[in-house]
């Protein structure tokens, strides 16, 4: 990279923002997805709209690919420079600048973690619903370049429900304000576009965001069942009731056995299939719910159910939940994790798929995963030096995703397309629809500088597709799932 | 027109489902926006995604420009044949072709009536939520050009918020799928994009929407106030108080004394507005909510409250919300209406504008709107024969559309952009968004045919938003608020 772009950067934003040693760069080569790594050949860190433009506008000057970065804890390598050139890193934009109570929205710069967004909320009683599990170190901008969800999803809705309005840095250097303030909107939905479009059509530096107010009231049901079909009834007869549960998440036989076995947390040993299942609202509401969910879960031949009424006793349950990849460890050293979505009546013979899949092709398959939006978990454990179970993970886990496309269902529900997934794009979509995506990107990006090789197929075929993906496949540290 | 194509239309389509007669194109030379009038050359009505390929190919052949029709309710003039050329009427395509309850989706082609999706769905307890007033006219096709909205956006959001995935003919003639039945998904979002662009990037043919579940019970709310300042501060403190009304409509004085004089519903005569609230949800839920409700209004000084729990009771409230247009009819022949959205902090401060406006322009403004959306409805009266009242309205209600951008405001709630709307996109977006958002009509419709003059400003600067807008100002025919 030119010494004059490089010191004309640090003149501008100040020698100790523009990093290039390579101890330095070294932080930025990857994700949470940690064995597909690129280096860049240099970092800035901005403080402004105005200093991201300039950034870009060097970077077009003289021909360098950029692409923004949050907290790095993606999953599917959305924020790595495959090209090298620049990684701009948004932490220092950390500023929560206006919050309404009355309108309900807040106003805040992209490197402000979300955690902290719904610190700053708690004296309103108010909250940034969207709640991916890397919360506490994930940033906004991340989270609206991937359209995270999380387990509130099933009510709450993903980010993009969530954003109000956008301040863009364009790949042309323009500074644009799109959507408004105001809960309605109108024209050609640019917000829609920019969330969850990765940085490849501008860079994100404010968000306008809808909040939420608090639920006076919030239980956590853990409920085991005997069999996996009945727990996936269960699912869709929740649904089908009326009922809105806050969480509805569902872990198999294998992952009710793997966290026994790590944390000792007593599920009975039979159970097949475990839900966690929150409810939240008014007090009285909380009632009415909680009985018509007793209702469904009997129906269903619930083996054990346990109640979570404090924040302790909430927490308590919530471990066994987050604790799963933990306890998979114990069992194989890595795991290739699938995130894709189906319609929710397609659950129990998805699941039995899954099952079936595991076993033709003698492999580990543990779910985990958001049922109440049928976004699957399926994670394949397997030995990295173990060259026929790595086929098979690879081969199973792509019959299972063919499985998923075939219902109707999504490639991914919250972890993005990134670089991991690029290459099945063209499993879901048509030519001409990809062509389409294509074209919207030159429109934004027409040097293709902004994050290149992101979501957009470069090749086509599955042929290419496992070249693509072996690099994910080998990825044993998926923590935020 | 040229001859050939007309008959390669009728052999594909049959010859009485294209029509030429000068009396049978004049059907469709507006819609709700009565006065801004363009008859098309030729009308086809196809009866499938590949007739209606077949028609723009046809119109690509010819380089004639077509437009998209539903019920034509529409009131900013998106589907007038600004350019002549073909209206190809979606009417035929009226089949409701899956629902399916346990993935709360039903598939439709966008011919079928907002009203008739939701007889079907009935027996189901599931309803589809967007509900414009014209919802016993309107089709979904042109809810999802327009976004439309309505009284019950403000609980279960706009149409953008219920559609999962579109079949879309895109101008090149290619027939595609965005988005998928799954309740997540991901990449750049061409479903939001389409959503609202009044088939100007393309025209939608089928439509997969999110289902919602019936409440159990339903209550509305009438609360009088003598305060335009009380009634307003309500507003804000319902949405503060974390009560989510299913509507929550004002009434100004104006339109209070208009409604009594015509209909003698019994307002309190000194009433300067009138809140309409309604509440959904459980039996136990509603209670609980109605008390906070009724704490909120007497903080407020309410000086009438009017309950209506029966289905006969509600009607009987919403009637004098629904015939607020024909009593403005008493007063003048015609108004003007605007559908701006403010953030709802700013419901007073705007409203005061408002009223300030109408007093120094000497102009009558009637205020019925969705005030939970902050979605207002300024309806300004005047007689189209005296030229200064006409300068007066035209002038004051742009003052308003200023003061409502200046707070953060948008242009349109509810009723699209289409022609009437066009040339103010500039007072809203800067010019390098709008050139972005050109950037994408230019990749979806090379051409220009699909849909010509609409959303998108062909001229800029004001002196020529007069002349854009001046036909829109003499219609007096509103049907729908």
């Amino acid at each position: 990279m030119q010494k004059a772009m490089i010191q004309k950067l640090r003149d501008k934003l100040g020698a100790r923002y523009v990093l290039d040693k390579p101890e330095e760069l070294a932080v930025y080569e990857c994700d949470a997805c940690t064995l597909i790594k690129k280096a860049p050949e240099l970092v800035v860190l901005p403080r402004s709209a105005e200093e991201v433009a300039f950034v870009i506008q060097q970077c077009n000057e003289h021909k360098v690919p950029y692409t923004a970065r949050g907290s790095g804890t993606g999953l599917s390598g959305g924020a790595l420079a495959m090209q090298g050139g620049v990684i701009i890193s948004m932490n220092r934009m950390d500023r929560i600048l206006d919050i309404d109570p009355r309108s309900r929205t807040a106003t805040v710069e992209v490197g402000v973690v979300n955690a902290w967004l719904n610190e700053a909320l708690k004296p309103y009683g108010l909250f940034y619903a969207p709640d991916p599990s890397s919360q506490v170190a994930c940033t906004l901008g991340g989270n609206i370049a991937e359209n995270a969800g999380g387990i509130h999803c099933i009510k709450y809705g993903v980010t993009t429900d969530h954003i109000l309005a956008l301040q863009v840095v364009l790949p042309d250097g323009n500074i644009v304000w799109l959507g408004s303030k105001s809960r309605r909107s109108h024209g050609p939905n640019l917000v829609g576009l920019m969330v969850g479009s990765e940085g490849t059509l501008g860079i994100v530096t404010q968000a306008v965001v809808r909040l939420t107010q608090k639920p006076e009231k919030i239980r956590v049901y853990l409920a085991a069942f005997d069999t996996t079909r009945d727990a996936g009834a269960a699912v869709s007869s929740i649904i089908k009731s009326g009922l809105m549960p806050s969480a509805l998440e569902f872990m198999d036989a294998f992952t009710v056995k793997a966290v026994n076995q790590a944390f000792h947390v007593g599920f009975p040993e039979q159970a097949e299939a475990v839900l966690l299942i929150e409810l939240d609202g008014y007090g009285s509401q909380i009632v009415h719910d909680e009985l018509k969910l007793k209702e469904i879960l009997e129906e269903h031949n619930v083996s054990q159910v346990r109640i979570g009424e404090t924040e302790a006793e909430r927490a308590a349950l919530w471990k066994s939940r987050k604790a799963t990849v933990a306890a998979y460890g114990r069992f194989l050293p890595a795991f290739y994790l699938h995130d894709c979505v189906i319609p929710r009546s397609q659950l129990v013979p998805i699941l039995e798929k899954i099952n079936e899949v595991a076993e033709r092709y003698d492999i580990t398959i543990g779910n985990v995963f958001h049922a109440g939006d049928g976004n699957l978990h399926p994670n394949i454990l397997f030995d990295p030096d173990d060259a026929k179970m790595v086929r098979n993970a690879l081969e199973g886990g792509e019959e299972i995703l063919h499985a998923c496309l075939a219902v109707g269902g999504t490639l991914s529900g919250e972890h993005g397309i990134g670089i991991e997934k690029a290459e099945y794009m063209s499993l879901q979509f048509s030519e001409a629809s990809l062509d389409k995506m294509k074209l919207v990107k030159q429109a934004f990006d027409p040097t293709g500088l902004s994050n290149p090789e992101k979501i957009f197929p470069m090749r086509n075929g599955c042929g290419e597709t496992h070249r693509a993906t072996t690099p994910a496949l080998l990825a044993g540290d998926g923590l935020w799932i």
